[in-house]
């Protein structure tokens, strides 16, 4: 099927829960794990036995350093998370993100957090929505393998439903429309060149509120989901910003 | 939520397998386990610590000799299996299994086999309908747990889903979200800004081009559909840099 998302396991601890996950994956159709810093390094023994056969997964996993580098391909990224945040995201099930990576253009990729904590906030800081399934709320107590499968699920089920009925649910109409939005690191880029040129102007101060403004800023820049060319506009808006008045003029 | 389905499983093998479901099923509010005749006995001591606290399931769990002892008070029996069989009953998936579930009075039931070899044929004859997920013909490996978890899922799923009747795909959370786009003239007030901070610094030039930049620029202002406060956030990230840089820093 089309428009298989990447599982991204940010910080996995246990080698037996990459290798569920694995097999949770491949029972409907997916293959492209990616691993951000896994406790106990990679490969690992445990993943293997515990993948009941999936080894095609294991064995293309590729390792990250830092969840930015793992979706810096990525258009489109989810972040998985059990508990409601103060995040101003917009939330989606795994059957609305399944609708959404079958209906848009672009690389998906899908967070989820190590087994015990979840996702740290500058990980959910850099989806544009946040996955959850939701679930008792006297018990909620979903694995790791669960939660990738109930992703996994999802996908094959709209795509085989979509497949059966009719076209994507939104159609792009412009041929500009049609451009997916920029890769993550195009828009951390943009972001980055934002906060080099507002910091020393003080616009993070006071310091004890940086990091409430610089989430502030994030996300307004990642809500649109500009495309490249897009991104290169409003870098030479910054750049032209960084150039002095001429006083000629 | 109204008309939970009994789980039931037939003839399961381990009880950590058993503890899993339990939990797999507190997960989305199910709580009736029927057992039939388990291999190890009940209760079993492997069962409560897989079930990871969702004991209340464990505990109300009912034993029973055959199947249709299991079954006997319940007026509609799903049959869940993964091979396609000889049989000549309808098949659903665990969304359709769902469906029903929500919408035929009377009790459900829903048959899970044990872990190696699945539903025998009596069992599978007591069922009004066949439930299979379909997975990847080239690798179906689903466990008893997951197999549970899928159904459970479904059925909170589509229990949501008709209580609210079809809400929107991305659903907001934040009140920030709900905020409309800013009206046209905040909009105008930011591209002036813009225009005014960039035409200085040459931005515009060569005059030739002066309408396509202007367009251009809008075209990806205009796209975000920022709310009112978004557009406050990023008129103030343009007074900020009409400052000049703070030398001291």
């Amino acid at each position: 099927m089309s428009n298989a998302p990447v599982i991204v396991l940010v910080r996995p601890q246990l080698g037996e829960n990459i290798g569920k996950a694995a097999r949770a994956m491949l029972n409907f159709g997916l293959t492209e794990m990616r691993l951000v810093n896994p406790r106990d390094g990679w490969p690992n023994p445990s993943a293997g036995p515990a993948a009941s056969g999936a080894d095609i997964v294991l064995d293309q996993a590729k390792v990250y350093a830092t969840t930015a580098d793992a979706v810096a391909d990525c258009e489109h990224v989810y972040a998985t998370t059990v508990r409601k945040r103060g995040v101003t995201k917009p939330v989606v099930g795994a059957d609305g993100a399944a609708r959404l990576i079958h209906s848009q253009p672009g690389r998906h990729a899908i967070l989820f957090g190590r087994e015990a904590s979840g996702l740290e906030t500058e990980d959910v800081a850099l989806a544009r929505h946040i996955l959850t399934v939701p679930i008792n709320p006297e018990f909620g107590s979903l694995n790791l393998a669960q939660a990738v499968i109930l992703a996994a699920y999802e996908w094959s089920r709209i795509g085989r439903e979509q497949a059966e009925n009719t076209g994507p649910l939104v159609q792009p109409t412009a041929e500009e429309e049609l451009l997916p939005p920029a890769p993550q690191d195009d828009l951390e880029g943009l972001i980055a060149h934002f906060e080099k040129l507002l910091a020393p102007r003080g616009y993070f101060f006071p310091e004890s509120r940086r990091e409430a403004t610089a989430r502030t800023l994030r996300s307004v820049l990642t809500k649109p989901g500009w495309n490249h060319l897009e991104v290169r506009t409003l870098r030479g808006i910054l750049s032209t910003l960084e150039r002095p008045e001429r006083t000629s003029d």
